[in-house]
């Protein structure tokens, strides 16, 4: 079976975390609105009147006949089918439960550019946002970031489970990586307080997969448009 | 099995779309701060250093060994347990895919009162806090609500997934009961654009574990510490 993943074809976003699932996986997948008129079908479903299983925004994977919504929703699906996280459930509920933080931790990076609405440019709350990050870096990062090292430590690592990789290490290098590039100042002085982190996006980006397919098309580069996006009057 | 569940003891939060789904399900369940040195016990285990499954934040639950954080983690756990969501895979990703666009709701609705950081008072950003509130209703509710309205069109009611309840339906009563508190004269003019999400509410109401519960203490009332808050400024 082919996946097709559907999301905005300009950014990485919230898609990278599936996209990055998929390459390790090794899985067959169309990034669907990447190609001819893929973005009109993403933004036709999203339309329907018919479908069942209606998405409420991308990303979302077409598995066979299933549509399914919700970066984390999506992650769980293809963990358990790709060897990406535990088939036991505790195992399955705890890789989400990270997920989840990390996504909680992703809305926050976003709203470091747009925390007044999604709908209005950087420009028209850029005050807001430099109030928001002001605050934002006086503790956020240090306190997710420093969970994720907490649970290296007890799991004894490298990665999130210990020895195995799940897809929740996969997003934590992109976090890391999406980290340095909207903020480099930052997170120059922030590296040494979270070593176990900053060893998982470094064993992440060495494996062969996630490595060929960085260095590849299929990784949109970051900028300006998606969550991670880097204005220097916000990372002095 | 007696659940305990940690969550703040004097709001609502997060841990109430967790509270209603027990109370539905006629679970057995401690919520644990709320009693004696409940709360510090809460605090001890997010501090612990040897906790394998440690939770960033309340709420979380204990099932037995297991510790489980994350509320729609949470909810994916009981809702096959106790009947509040398909057993079978699309059927349980699709509940899980409804109540995770609940919870990016709710982080919306936090965000009227809370636009800069949830570590100041709403007094320190209240300028803000009109701003986004001002934007969050010209679109956001509409979009949410008439999402979920999509979805019980399709589904041909009463509930989200037809003609059996979920734990994603509970959630839907209690961001519309929320949002009534909040911005009653907001909601009120929106009302006749969703009326089959306020049939849900109204249905779930009536259940009559959900009415015995909000008839009783356990249930806590909206106040301005909460997500849902009341600030008549802010509901113009």
């Amino acid at each position: 079976m082919r996946y097709e993943l559907y999301y905005w074809p300009e950014i990485q976003g919230r898609g990278e975390f599936v996209r990055l699932a998929l390459e390790e996986a090794g899985a067959a997948y169309v990034d669907v609105a990447r190609k001819g008129r893929g973005e009109q079908k993403m933004i036709k479903i999203l339309g329907s009147a018919r479908e069942k299983h209606l998405p409420y925004a991308p990303p979302f994977l077409k598995a066979g006949r299933l549509i399914i919504g919700q970066t984390a929703n999506i992650l769980l699906y293809l963990g358990s089918r790709h060897g990406l996280a535990p088939r036991a459930e505790a195992g399955r509920l705890w890789v989400n439960q990270l997920q989840l933080t990390i996504m909680d931790f992703v809305n926050e990076v976003h709203d470091t550019h747009h925390p007044i609405a999604s709908a209005l440019y950087y420009e028209d709350q850029r005050k807001e946002a430099k109030r928001y990050t002001q605050q934002f870096w006086e503790r956020r990062p240090q306190k997710y970031l420093g969970y994720f090292e907490r649970v290296l430590t007890a799991s004894g690592g490298p990665y999130l489970l210990g020895r195995r990789l799940s897809y929740a290490d996969l997003s934590l290098f992109q976090v890391v990586e999406g980290l340095r590039y909207a903020f480099p100042n930052k997170m120059k002085a922030l590296k040494r307080k979270i070593p176990r982190v900053v060893a998982v996006h470094d064993r992440v980006a060495e494996r062969p997969r996630i490595a060929a397919y960085l260095a590849s098309p299929r990784r949109i580069p970051f900028n300006e448009m998606g969550i991670f996006r880097y204005y220097p009057e916000l990372d002095k």
